[in-house]
């Protein structure tokens, strides 16, 4: 008997990473990427998949997580965004399902990646409502010689400095194309896009940025760390609960329909 | 032996009402009073009672709940404050601790009470990050509707209609100092101020002034129900969890020294 025809869909997945083992599936603990299989595979009555734009690791949420999942053709896009929003648990929820092209891959085709890094300046970032979703510092900083310092990162540099050791790396190299900071209710917020991250990168960047913000260490040394200064090393990595996976583009964002070619998925330069 | 010389402290509580059954003291259940109450005990090394401005009810959240315990004088408010932020649940917060009046009475000293009522319109509401904390709503209702229609309330009623039947009440009038609807990121929010509340009164009006502003009850039952006409009953009150106590006045909030005398507790009028 054939298998039943099956549609590719794009998820946009909203989750609050406390009660997260991070996004990738792991046997003896709960992940965002097990709760989502679980629950399509239910729907679908038959082991479903799913593909992500990226891991995200434990404590850190996403409020635009990218997903993409085959089910069975006769399941359309908003009827599985609402089974689904249905039947998960509270802390991952689906914002919008869209059909996609067959070979539509979140990570592969994925152009750039937003994130946002809290940290909580006033006392009530440890309050209830605050201090799961940010760093609770609740303590003065320069927010000038912030701002100043994190221009410095824009670009394309090495971030070998800024990521967790002997990780296997496809390479050093990361594009930044907006690195900024604004006011948060309880603090500051970085925003920050670029085309690919190493590990804990961006918590390594805020840990540091951080500290030459208190005064901690001289502004000159984020420069230095992007030149791989061999005397010097990051600071500790800012905590997971500040970090958000805000958004992921793709060149199908475009009004120009998403290219279905399979030779396209490594060069994912709009058309 | 004496007793030690004690001092009473004025605690302003934050917590999230989402992991309890409210406020008040129950054997067999989770409160925010039975947490406070148990942290201070442990730290005075001897029971200790607290007294609070307001019962919430199970689900419902504070940013201004107002407490007041006696401590060992030894401790100063300050300590007392570090130290509950470091054995309190993640939930419960200390926000200020000073010292009162012997005679403070958090509830009895109150001149009016503020809370706030999120609603939310957008599909986010449904999402983590808002769904402990607002009505997810999700649908749309007119806004111009619903500021017209809550006017109504402003001022001194009778507010009989609009609470939990059957319950042993000193008297159904209420004044309304403020109500007003403002602009929350995901959705609206109402503002309401009054020197006293009836049961479940402001989850009343928030059920009915929604469905007035979805246009599924008219206008007019608002100020009719105001006058006890016997023909109608509100809405189904809104749910706890879009509610929060964010704020108590006090006469001491004036520069003035707060008077110690006894006799003034019931008649809290500034001096």
């Amino acid at each position: 008997m054939e298998p039943p025809a099956t549609t590719r869909l794009k998820l946009t997945v909203h989750y609050d990473g406390s009660g997260f083992h991070g996004w990738q599936l792991q046997p003896d603990h709960r992940t965002v990427q097990g709760e989502l299989e679980r629950a399509l595979s239910r729907l679908a009555d038959s082991p479903r998949r799913v593909l992500s734009a990226g891991r995200t690791d434990a404590g850190v949420h996403a409020t635009g997580q990218v997903a993409a999942v085959d089910m069975p053709s006769s399941w359309t896009a908003d009827r599985v965004r609402r089974s689904l929003n249905a039947v998960l648990p509270a802390d991952v929820w689906i914002e919008r399902a869209a059909e996609a092209s067959p070979e539509f891959h979140p990570r592969f085709d994925a152009l750039a990646r937003s994130y946002s890094y809290t940290v909580g300046l006033r006392p009530e970032a440890a309050s209830p409502f605050h201090r799961r979703w940010c760093w609770p510092l609740c303590a003065p900083l320069d927010a000038g010689r912030l701002r100043r310092t994190t221009r410095t990162i824009v670009g394309e540099h090495s971030f070998r400095a800024f990521s967790k050791a002997g990780q296997p790396e496809r390479g050093e190299r990361c594009r930044v194309a907006e690195a900024s900071w604004s006011e948060h209710p309880i603090g500051v917020e970085l925003r920050i896009t670029a085309d690919r991250y190493l590990h804990h990168m961006v918590r390594y960047l805020v840990g540091t940025l951080v500290d030459v913000a208190r005064g901690r260490r001289p502004s000159g040394d984020v420069a230095r760390l992007l030149h791989s200064d061999p005397d010097l090393t990051t600071s500790p990595p800012a905590p997971p609960q500040g970090l958000f996976l805000r958004s992921v583009t793709y060149a199908e964002s475009a009004p120009h329909p998403h290219s279905s070619k399979p030779s396209s998925r490594r060069s994912p330069s709009p058309a």
